[in-house]
């Protein structure tokens, strides 16, 4: 396994890749690895032949007040686990080759990033499209491996990738979770002990609803309410929002029918977590 | 010469290209072909093996009350100009097919676009950029051909083709003009004969600049006035802006010095035109 920091070597190995006939997979990540990445990893390497990783922890995904200067950094421990899982390449551009001074070009996906996590940050999936746009454009992947547990961002992803042309298969993995469900987050390291146990309610709140809705339930505004008191039982937490929406334009839904996601941003002291599940309901 | 109007036909005989080790140069057009076109595909022709050119008229670059339904079309003849200038390929895509049902994603380049045309037809570069990203990541080209004409569009595309790291060469082409100096413009058919004759006027004040700057003057305000009293002597003319900026970031400017542009935009009637010049004063 290589590290790559510049921007031009990573693009000239691409391309000698790409005459040599071989495909290339990307997973895209800010780094402090989990077993999450590690499941996009696996994937890729079972589908394409070089596997290439970006870790860049991307300024312009995030707002003024969000933690970008404290998110969690380790490539060290990184490039370890990378290897281990057959990375062939990490992509560790510098904050100033991929943000130039005078830099001046942006991606909006519109209508799919209104809602939800779009609502709250503004500003944050633009900087995704962008970023993921740059690494698309540098790495030249056959596919790209995103997981799930970003549902709106993956979505996002794939909805740009169809409208640009980019000729790049966008593949969704199933979120990988810690034994009491919590769905694997590089943030989970800003927990304190009680914090990570309150958590867990996540997905509790989340199966709760699954169940609900399996006995029956069809009223959204309800399985939010149960969903809510649920989390709002934890001392640590504070709601963002608990939303049930359509799973392909992911807007609000009343009535709970078809193909559907409940997506739910709750923080924990500083520390916001997102999860969701998609139900198809008949 | 073969008409591709299928987008993943064309993507596919692009792949092909870059397999058999064949650089792909594209001329993107609105179509309607003047010599000015034809000058960016002799240059095509000169850099790179296969040379392909977009012909299609892009909605969302038009103002609601800007001229999409009446743009001039006539594939027949672009098609016999294209062939007897060496186009290899035309990539003629259908309107349904570029932007389908539930289309999205938008590209756009901040700064360079806020002035000049930018400021009088918002939405405009945004629809150009978002159109070109579209071309590019279907044709592949390793050169894409711009003409001067169109001064801000063309340095908004070099700066979005660097920002996004798209590893495509952006060349832009000097204006060609008509005997009496007027910029070659799809455009220049609505003329009436009198419009015709008036819109002559546009490069002589523009020459008119040049010789006052050439003499002395450094005044920018002074050289505005000078190509407005010009421009307003013709009857037909109603002007849109008459600007003077540093050639780099397009910002106006009040004393005139290094590398400036003269840019003009003015409706004759219903027609509105523009041209410019770039002039190195030391």
């Amino acid at each position: 396994m290589k590290t790559i920091e510049n921007i031009s070597r990573m693009s000239t190995f691409a391309k000698m890749m790409k005459k040599e006939g071989k495909s290339i997979g990307l997973v895209p990540t800010m780094g402090y690895l989990h077993d999450g990445h590690l499941s996009l990893v696996k994937a890729a390497k079972k589908h394409t032949d070089v596997v290439v990783m970006s870790i860049f922890v991307n300024p312009i995904q995030f707002g003024p007040k969000e933690d970008f200067e404290e998110y969690p950094r380790d490539l060290k421990h990184d490039e370890e686990m990378a290897r281990e899982a057959g990375v062939d390449v990490i992509f560790h551009p510098l904050l100033k080759d991929i943000y130039p001074e005078g830099y001046a070009t942006y991606v909006t996906v519109e209508k799919l990033t209104s809602n939800l996590c779009g609502e709250s940050r503004p500003g944050h999936f633009r900087g995704v499209a962008t970023v993921v746009t740059k690494l698309f454009n540098i790495v030249k992947p056959e596919v790209a491996y995103f997981g799930q547990k970003d549902m709106q961002q993956a979505m996002m992803i794939k909805k740009m990738a169809l409208d640009l042309n980019m000729d790049i298969e966008i593949k969704i993995m199933p979120i990988v979770r810690e034994k009491d469900g919590l769905a694997m987050s590089s943030r989970n390291t800003y927990l304190s002990g009680s914090e990570r146990r309150d958590a867990a309610v996540l997905y509790q709140s989340l199966l709760k609803a699954e169940t609900l809705i399996k006995n029956g339930e069809r009223d959204a505004g309800k399985v939010i309410k149960a969903i809510e008191d649920m989390i709002k039982a934890k001392e640590s937490a504070r709601i963002e929002y608990v939303k049930l929406v359509d799973a392909r334009g992911l807007k609000d839904i009343k009535t709970i029918t078809g193909e559907i996601a409940i997506a739910v941003a709750v923080f924990f002291s500083n520390t916001r977590l997102i999860d969701n599940i998609t139900i198809m309901v008949k």
